[in-house]
């Protein structure tokens, strides 16, 4: 009987082992699958530590109207009447801020002369006018004008732009190493007079210690970043934008921002070049953006 | 023999079909967890109409620098001297602009009445000055002044809005019903005299067909809201940011839009209402989003 059984014994063993490793291996690629984003649902420019890891708990949060925060539902209301202007002006002021802005460049070729910290200060300040999500203001603006510090921002940058290159001309390009140079030399973060880092806070920390979530805190951002060109325009001084966001940890270490902050945007900030040039570049006509219905 | 292998043989083939089981159970999971973006990875206000389906396929498209799009690096470079301002001309207009777009504020209490459709135009002319990733201008503005689609839009917000309050009372909001209910009608969709709805183009179509992905098509449409909301305020009326992205679909099949385009912003636009009030709140001081380096 125990002779008998030996072969069917180890059969049933056999059977157990294979359930044992199957069960093992299913539940790491579940685990993996679950922490790795597939990559369709990658953002191919934001590298792990730049993706808001904002703990996501309910729907509760979520607020469309930013005016209509639960902190802003407590608040007193006060009268808002900011005056105006005659129709004939509005038409004037909204064709001479066209005129403006449009002026506005991406500029590369930035002069190393001073600009007066005060300025500055004015051009941040306006950008921190812009809304947010639930008024959370998710914004830091690190203004930096040490030579040293620029320096180490700048050899991050390049060397991060150089394997991209590289690794773009490994794939299929077949330019001359010569020529791709120019666009991972970035003298710019050497020479303007600020180099302006724009980190965004997925997360706040609230008075009993818990984390905040901050919905909508990329579009925040970038909104106040709008303003900040036009701040920067306003007052003749110009920039290139840029997101370095496979530098942004390393930035983020640089700077020694906290843990909630993630770098959105790196912009060099000075007056133009005397010899800067731009491509020649056309802006799309009002018909091909808009539609009246 | 056949006897004594009976129950040996049922308790192989109960392993065997544990074992089926187990394996196809597991499989299930791998593949939900793979279709479907876990809670920590998806992004709570983004249904899947409006997450970025652009096709993402290999590194080469990245570029940090928006400036560097391949398309400029085969354009002529043309001279760029803009003028500037003497110093004391720079702070003061600095100061001014600080001074007019602190005075901003998101306003629900919107005037009926008309404001000339030439404002509006250079209004958006003025957004669209604003950067983009590889200068591909990826963003459309519908305008919307008539009586009865501003009021389909209205039905489509609210519908939502109001799902969206009852799920959070539901959960463990205790409010009354009334009160709640302010913050889903809307009715400055019916009284503005324009909504302008910012759709962002996640991707482009080449002459040849093809699709051409816009990297950074969310940020940059952003960028140019920030633009656009300076632009309003420039000329004196107001709005309220709003990011309505579970209405996206409805509203984007409403006003026809093309499938390359999803709503990223919603703004009515008109003067202030003469009673209009604002919640009393306050902006964080410049040394509290600002860290000089």
């Amino acid at each position: 009987m125990t002779l008998l059984l030996t072969p069917v014994l180890v059969a049933v063993l056999c059977v157990v082992i294979a359930v044992i490793i199957t069960t093992s291996r299913k539940t790491e690629t579940t685990e993996s699958a679950a922490e790795v984003p597939s990559e369709a649902e990658a953002r191919p420019w934001a590298d792990q530590d730049l993706q808001d890891d904002t703990e996501i708990s309910a729907k509760e949060n979520e607020d469309d109207d930013w005016a209509d925060s639960y902190e802003e539902e407590n608040l007193p209301h006060v009268p808002y009447s900011p005056g105006g202007y005659p129709v004939e002006v509005m038409l004037e002021r909204s064709q001479d801020f066209y005129t403006l802005m449009n002026k506005r460049r991406s500029v590369r070729f930035i002069s190393p002369d001073p600009v007066p910290q005060e300025v500055i200060d004015n051009v941040i300040r306006t950008a921190g006018t812009a809304p947010s999500g639930a008024h959370t203001e998710p914004w830091t603006f690190v203004v930096v004008s040490d030579p040293e510090t620029k320096h180490q921002i700048r050899l991050i940058v390049e060397e991060e732009e150089e394997v991209n290159y590289r690794q773009r001309m490994g794939d299929k390009w077949v330019n001359d190493l010569a020529r791709l140079k120019t666009n991972w030399v970035k003298e710019y973060l050497d020479v303007a007079p600020y180099l302006v880092l724009v980190f965004k806070q997925t997360y706040g920390i609230l008075p009993n210690g818990k984390k905040r979530t901050h919905y909508y805190n990329e579009i925040s951002v970038s909104i106040c970043c709008g303003i900040l060109l036009a701040a920067l325009q306003n007052v003749g001084l110009v920039t290139v934008t840029s997101t370095p966001l496979n530098c942004g940890p390393k930035l983020r270490e640089l700077l020694k921002r906290p843990a909630n902050e993630k770098l959105l945007m790196l912009l060099p900030v000075g007056y133009p070049a005397s010899d800067a040039t731009v491509p020649d570049l056309t802006r799309k006509p009002l018909e091909d953006v808009m539609v009246h219905v």
